[in-house]
């Protein structure tokens, strides 16, 4: 078996540092977890007992690995984590979709997908240049949430719309002039919420997709943060019928 | 003239590391700034010159202080900081406040200040123990909001509620039964908004304040990120004529 370097974007496998974390990936995707290491001073902690019952049920190796866990984890302690495989899904066509084009920050990729899935969205695209989201930083601001979810990468926003062509599109764009609370009147299932890049958001032509919608704020701020504008737009299509 | 420490919260000043957050200081609150700090190798830079054109408007000192900038601002670059004095204010009585309970993130905490100032709320009321509201980290992800806002603390709920008894109470609480979209409709300006710590939520007496409200999630995740709860929360009072 070989020996665990510290995370790389070209690695096969990703850690899920933290004992919540690791529990999603034990809980939600055994199949993907190829081990679990375990701190050596720290296997009498409750939450790392629970783990290694978990990995047993599933036939999961488990491993005292100090140092992995010192390397992986930077400043913070960490008691545990499970090592993936990272699993790009097909996403369903027939549920919702949030579309994040080109995001850069790992935190707001995190976030994002923990409130994705606690909104009833399963199903996120990526497109690509983007934030690495197998990165342990996204594991573990998701809370593990990905775990839960499909999530696949597209190298163009062409890409992703030739395949999911079914979808009615929503791009979030700081100059359209259709307020959020009005656009999803235009809610038609299934339908895309596409979200652009932290600093440039989308690029102009996005507007022709569909209905573009805009979160009205005052002009005391240029934008609101990715992952609260993502959040928003996400609350406000759940309290809408639409058509 | 002291020389300057790296932040610590006992300090009557902080820092505004960056050229946008130090920008937001100068235009909004030059009275507390008490010098601008600039990185030597930067000062042809348009944005330090901007922000030094601004300080000399100001008769702000300036000072090339490359050692005291590498400090502050960690791994990252930092071409100027400005260094400014803590600034507590009274609360508007007549405006809508929020409301934080115990937060102890500052990346939350800046950014509910940004949302909170694009959204019109100017005043921010924090219970204490919390994070420091003018750690520079908190400064940084606000981008500057938190100087064009009031931001008083108190050392208990009960301070708060004591003087601000003419406002009409949200607190917003895992278990209530009231969803976030009908328990708007009760809103009475002017209204505060009031989130709780983000491992503990509120304490279960507050639901007596007022109406208690939920904003609706499944069971997939256990809570919402703080920011990303009190942004919601932000949104939908806002969309929302009330009584």
């Amino acid at each position: 078996m070989p020996s665990l370097s510290t995370y790389q974007h070209d690695l096969e496998y990703s850690y899920a540092p933290g004992i919540f974390p690791s529990m999603e990936a034990l809980l939600h995707a055994p199949e993907s977890v190829t081990r679990l290491l375990v701190d050596s001073k720290s296997t009498q902690k409750e939450g790392v007992q629970k783990l290694m019952e978990l990995a047993q049920t599933h036939n999961v190796r488990i491993e005292q690995a100090d140092k992995v866990l010192a390397k992986i984890s930077g400043k913070d302690n960490c008691f545990a984590s499970a090592v993936f495989l990272k699993n790009e899904q097909a996403l369903n066509r027939d549920t919702n979709h949030i579309v994040l084009h080109n995001p850069s920050d790992f935190g707001n990729l995190g976030t994002i997908l923990r409130t994705a899935l606690g909104m009833g969205y399963q199903d996120i695209a990526i497109v690509t240049p983007a934030a690495d989201v197998f990165d342990p930083r996204v594991v573990r601001a998701s809370m593990g949430a990905m775990f839960s979810m499909r999530i696949e990468r597209f190298e163009s926003f062409n890409v992703y719309f030739e395949k999911y062509q079914n979808h009615t599109f929503f791009p979030f764009m700081l100059d359209s002039s259709v307020p959020l609370k009005q656009g999803v009147q235009q809610k038609k299932e299934p339908f895309s919420l596409i979200f652009g890049n932290e600093g440039k958001g989308l690029p102009k032509e996005f507007a022709q997709l569909g209905t573009p919608v805009r979160i009205e704020h005052n002009t005391q701020i240029d934008s609101l943060n990715l992952s609260i504008a993502a959040s928003i737009g996400m609350y406000a299509f759940n309290q809408t019928k639409g058509e």
